[in-house]
């Protein structure tokens, strides 16, 4: 394990060398670098902040009313920096979108003074808004710990026409300094290796940001949770504790991977076929568990999926996966083993149409067909949104063996976040003078503010605020002001960033309910007669074939509104016909079906 | 409490008094009855089971691959008996749709042979498909219990149209011998009173239908769980045990109705606001429930909500819930009183965005608005695939009070299905010598299979069919054939059944995810040119305004394609040109965008 051995990285412009706490906090040296990279604007922006009432202004721009697209900026003067550029997967709102992204306009607008961008860890909530988000807002500097680093340059591989990142590797001992606010980590458990929380020193006070964690006393690959470090940061006093909220409505604590990782060893100890275990690519703990097993029970792991394959490259160049060398076998060698030589690992738990575990449970994979003496395992939650396709894929192998397991029936899964009294027990050890809970929908949010209540942070110390809000923080108070930047969903639709808005959204809906009616009509310019008869074009509403009597009738009425209105009026009002059409045509429609399809009439002129 | 008292009703056409065994079971005045109503046919249909090989005909049409729309068929030669006629709500994947209802073909073309429908409870999962369904397969005969009749003729009153229902109620001691087969009863506890489980004598022998169920031996307002009964059935000698399987991937046991009652009454003890307790209109146990408490704290209670309304006097009515002469006020009267003397009910524990619960939480209700001393109970479990709705709810109402109570925090409420250990438990009692787990997904029944095997039914004597599966039974085997009759999902879109189909389906969805791009070109006959630009009228796929070159350039390359067709080809192909078109426009965009819209290209020759 190599958890937090610093990198050089070679090849990136701009690539620091990690900055230790001796030769950065301590001295200029590092300040002026960075400031080199990005020399402070000379251009005057409005100071709210020093001359008056020296305050930092909080504000979150991302993932406080959802799960997901997590960026929060703090500002103090003419300095901005930055946590996390996280997307969000759409939901049955957003239909036929790709991810959503937060609004950065007010970051557009003062790029000049944005410092640096800090990542907590390497999952897309948290990374996947770079490649949209990063030119808009001038290429600023990010900081992050190697794996972090490795996911994002992977990523940015697919975005072969953006300009090089500036990445820079920071470990728990680093130091950044930009302008007004320095920053240093503390080690996080997750879910995934190498995450950090920050301690954000600024001129009011210390700030602690979590990022996303969870307490773990005996986890697997990673070092046990630093109480040491915290209850240090806790003694210089912290201003401002925000902390995760994700797990505030699960009472208890943690399931320890070690608890995990016995759960796990037991099945394969009894397991006689081949294993075939599904999680999240990103989950790299739980992959390494597997792949660990694997190798005590003489088993050969076989890979299936691109981003599975990916990752677990990534995170073994790095060094934060180990395996021994001939313990990864290409699929098209499964044959060559008995059926308990084999794991098979792939992507796909939650049911994903494309993915490998549906491909191999329809009997579509390509080297990897289902056996009745498989042994499914599905080692990750279910993100609400995928109930469905979970229960299709359950269904799908449950009809070709017996031997499904999933978290549900045993803990072979644990959450990479903290629950209720891991979360009570941390506000406790920090002893924050304010609070502000962080990341998740606002009951989540609102539940960890009756924690920190619980556990002493009086009522009035402690704030819940909303994407685009701004916070106001000094010394003394904090204060959800009434002060808005720009916030709300970007979404982002194939190539096109930003261009799906809600009218485009409210049409897909209105399209998905009842589809559309398309009626074309050419007029007869001289005459006001319609030549022929209309033409429908219609989708998603009824099976024309069997409507042909509704379609003529449409037809019929259409000529009539039209020749009605030609025949009285002069000139000819086309928008008011069209919107006749529309109208008593929509009417008709819903008279005859119950249904209301979006009516588009065309009137042509000949 | 009047659970089981039987109640003729006046009129309705052929309402029967409940049988009784003595007057029915052992007398064949009953048969002659039934028999008159719907005299058998002389048409000689094909005899599958009587001549050579004896057997029971067993059809799911619903409720096999899905939970939802259960509807099973008995045959046993001239006779079909059916049992349930429920509906499912749409999901994802059925964009736009009502209701689903099951496929009847098969019972259309045999309804001569149709001689009663049996209802276990009146659930609409159980009931909802009866509008639908009912004339379609010759209106015969339905058996209920009263509540299961009330609830029916409620919802009939929707339906004018449709010719009488002939409903005859039935209570546990009834014995209703329709051709081959003698329906009996027994008492199951569920989450609405007056349910029942079907024991069906059949020539090859005793089948046992347990319709939905939990095991309570500490029921509200319902005997427990009758076990005396379920082991004289088993003495007899069961030939076929069919069950519940909803809750079987669940462990344990179920939550008594009791504990659920002092949890609720320990919330009222300490909440000196109002209470807003929010339920499915359906729970009538979980409403009696909280009626009572509160008259116990002198509250009153107001009903907000249709259906809740509408079924609260339903069971009022027929003496399945009680409460004092003035504890139900109207919502008007609220203000009359002190908060801690007030409980509000109301629907939309789902989220549901019209349900009375939401309109209270968005300040929109007429007569209540939310106040932030209020206790919010959503005392209800969660339909997975409104997990999004019912966060947003709980978002709304967080944000004006603190006191929201859900089931996950507190066993506020409990399922209608027995769990791992009573399922197993009703195994173990029943002993029958085959074993058919019934109701919810493959993955549910599977694992309720592996149940029945722990406690020694033997591999082979457990058959999982699925929904147009026949299943053949007589005394020594039981066997999943091959043959198949018509099944799948018939959708209820609007007035139109059935005629919404794959087809409009998946056009739904290609609309709601890229949306849809009209082109419409009006061409010169004579000349083959394109008269003017091109028409574009698109929904749901970029914002019209900010993609102005787009267009541009997809009308400049619609007339290319058209003038180069129409030059160099006579008589012109029209068909080919718009194929060209849908496939060159739709490249394109493709190239564009990396969107998909539905590419409609419209060609007017004038």
């Amino acid at each position: 394990m190599q958890t937090f051995k610093p990198k050089p990285y070679a090849g990136t412009r701009n690539s620091q060398s990690p900055y230790s706490r001796r030769d950065a906090f301590h001295s200029s040296a590092t300040r002026h670098r960075i400031s080199a990279q990005k020399p402070l604007t000379t251009k005057r922006v409005a100071d709210h902040t020093i001359n008056k009432n020296p305050h930092i202004r909080i504000i979150p721009l991302g993932g406080m009313e959802e799960v997901g697209q997590n960026m929060m900026a703090f500002e103090y003067g003419q300095d901005i920096i930055i946590v996390d550029m996280g997307f969000q997967f759409p939901d049955e709102n957003t239909p036929g979108i790709d991810y959503i992204i937060p609004d950065t306009t007010y970051l557009q607008e003062k790029k000049e003074n944005i410092r640096g961008v800090f990542i907590t860890h390497g999952h897309y909530d948290h990374i996947g808004g770079i490649p949209y988000i990063i030119n808009k807002i001038g290429n600023p500097p990010i900081f992050g710990t190697p794996l972090i680093r490795g996911i994002i340059m992977k990523r940015q591989e697919e975005f072969p026409n953006l300009p090089p990142l500036k990445i820079t590797e920071i470990n728990e001992k680093s130091c950044i300094k930009l302008g007004n606010f320095t920053v240093e980590f503390f080690r996080q458990n997750h879910n995934i290796p190498d995450c950090v929380g920050l301690v954000i020193n600024t001129p009011v006070g210390l700030l602690i940001h979590t990022g996303d964690f969870k307490f773990d006393e005996t986890p697997i690959y990673d070092k046990p949770t630093d109480f040491k470090r915290l209850e240090e940061i806790s003694k210089k006093g912290v201003l401002l504790l925000m902390s995760d909220s994700t797990d505030a409505e699960i009472p208890g604590k943690s399931i320890s991977e070690k608890t995990i990782m016995e759960n796990i060893d037991k099945i394969f100890q009894k397991t006689t076929g081949r294993i075939i275990a599904s999680s999240f690519s990103s989950l790299l703990n739980r992959i390494q568990q597997i792949i660990h097993i694997s190798e005590k029970y003489n088993r050969k792991v076989a890979i299936a999926g691109y981003s599975m394959r990916t990752n677990i490259e990534i995170a073994k160049g790095l060094g934060y996966m180990t395996y021994k060398k001939d313990t990864i076998i290409d699929p098209k060698r499964i044959k060559d083993y008995q059926d308990n030589q084999v794991t098979i690992i792939c992507t796909g738990a939650q049911g994903e149409p494309n993915a490998a575990l549906m491909r191999i449970a329809c009997q579509e994979h390509r080297e990897i067909k289902i056996k009745p003496t498989d042994t499914i395992m599905l080692s990750s939650s279910i993100i609400p949104s995928n109930q469905g396709s979970v229960q299709a894929l359950k269904d799908i192998l449950y009809k070709q063996t017996a031997n499904v397991l999933h978290y549900r029936m045993l803990d072979i899964h644990s959450g990479g976040h903290a629950p209720q009294e891991d979360l009570k027990k941390l506000i406790q050890i920090i002893k924050p003078k304010f609070f502000m809970p962080i990341y998740g929908f606002y009951s989540m949010r609102r539940v960890h503010c009756m924690l920190a209540e619980e556990v002493g942070i009086p009522k009035n110390n402690i704030v819940i605020g909303e994407n685009g809000q701004i916070i106001e923080l000094d010394q003394n108070k904090i204060e959800l002001t009434k002060k808005r930047v720009p916030s709300g969903n970007v979404m982002v639709d194939g190539l096109g960033v930003g261009d799906v808005g809600q009218v485009v959204i409210r049409d897909r809906q209105a399209l998905s309910n009842d589809g559309i009616f398309v009626i074309i009509s050419v007029v007869d310019g001289q005459t006001g007669k319609v030549k022929g008869n209309p033409d429908i074009i219609s989708r998603g509403f009824v099976y024309l074939r069997e409507s042909k009597d509704l379609l003529a009738q449409a037809r019929k009425k259409t000529k009539e509104i039209i020749e009605k209105t030609t025949a009285t009026t002069h000139p000819v009002n086309w928008d008011y016909i069209k919107n006749n059409i529309r109208e008593r045509i929509g009417g008709f429609l819903y008279t005859k079906t119950a249904r209301r399809p979006m009516v588009l009439p065309v009137v042509i002129e000949v």
